[in-house]
């Protein structure tokens, strides 16, 4: 059994931007030479977050317009009153999704679905230079 | 230490329909004869989900109507002019709840609390036949 | 590699009220002497869930009132009729957020960012003594 750990860094869109890191993590997943296992993939921060999509425009579009529905932008934010700052929102939507994903992979191929990518949600209010671990577990 | 991958399969009724795969996991746990570890289940689409809830008729309605107030099913989503297809709702629920869930165990059982079942969720706007991975990881 | 299972116990506050866990478990994972691997962060319950979030007083505010949008705690919960009970928004709430978390580490050190912290999330409408389940995996 191996455990490794990896990062990724990408630049972002904000209040809902998505990157598509599913190649970049099957790229590293090669490297380690691992074929069974887990790969968990986590965002090291408060205003971001992960899970899978179908990544069309489309629905690059329609999950923002979800979030703004159940975390508008246009309300109060107690957060603004502690920092001054403009990203409440964002702060609720990243811990309603979650920061971490957990992807089993077999004969060294990630399991997911034809449709089906990871994607990196950018949640906070302006562009963002962003980490994301990735820490393969198997054999 | 192993890594066991495994997959269930089954049918669903759509639009947040719920399948109880709790006793399935138990038993595949047992075959594999690993002790203590977690199971990653892990949702290979875009359009289903995993989660644990009380299995109850009650809850059985009351999750899908909180989909509903969320991302509503009479409201317009770019995804169908992509497609000419009818799921824009089922695409940002399942990004929203996630495929991913990880339950430990311990002397062969599930650390799961009394009332409190592991459920794939149908999201899609039609009942699906569906495959579930289950990879454990433990010794 | 190891497999370690250790348990926090707590009280809480209903409706949202956050428990700041994140030391610890830091605390567990240096007692457990691995280095490298991930905690599984597990809510035994159908009415908690854990996330990561600021933990600022602010967002302890804003992020109960989300819920508060998505589940209202004003209007019919089926699930009333199954029990006579008054806690259908906690069971709905706790089954979107999700009961585990995957927290990786390296170094003994969890790779949380810097304004990162574990919550457990208590949603019941009361007060509860809680069990948290840690479990580490790495070497």
């Amino acid at each position: 059994m191996e455990v490794i750990t990896r990062e990724l860094t990408f630049s972002t869109s904000p209040d809902g931007g998505m990157v598509d890191v599913t190649s970049k993590i099957e790229e590293e997943l090669k490297k380690t030479g691992i074929k069974e296992g887990i790969v968990t993939v986590f965002v090291p921060g408060a205003t971001g977050a992960v899970s899978t999509i179908e990544y069309e425009p489309g629905l690059l579009k329609d999950f923002p317009a979800m979030l703004e529905r159940i975390a508008p932008s246009d309300i109060h934010y107690h957060h603004h009153e502690t920092w001054g700052c403009d990203n409440g929102r964002s702060h609720v939507r990243a811990t309603l999704i979650g920061p971490s994903l957990t992807v089993p992979f077999k004969n060294s191929k990630l399991l997911l679905g034809t449709w089906q990518q990871v994607v990196f949600i950018e949640l906070d209010t302006r562009p963002r230079q962003r980490r994301l671990i990735l820490q393969f577990i198997g054999k």
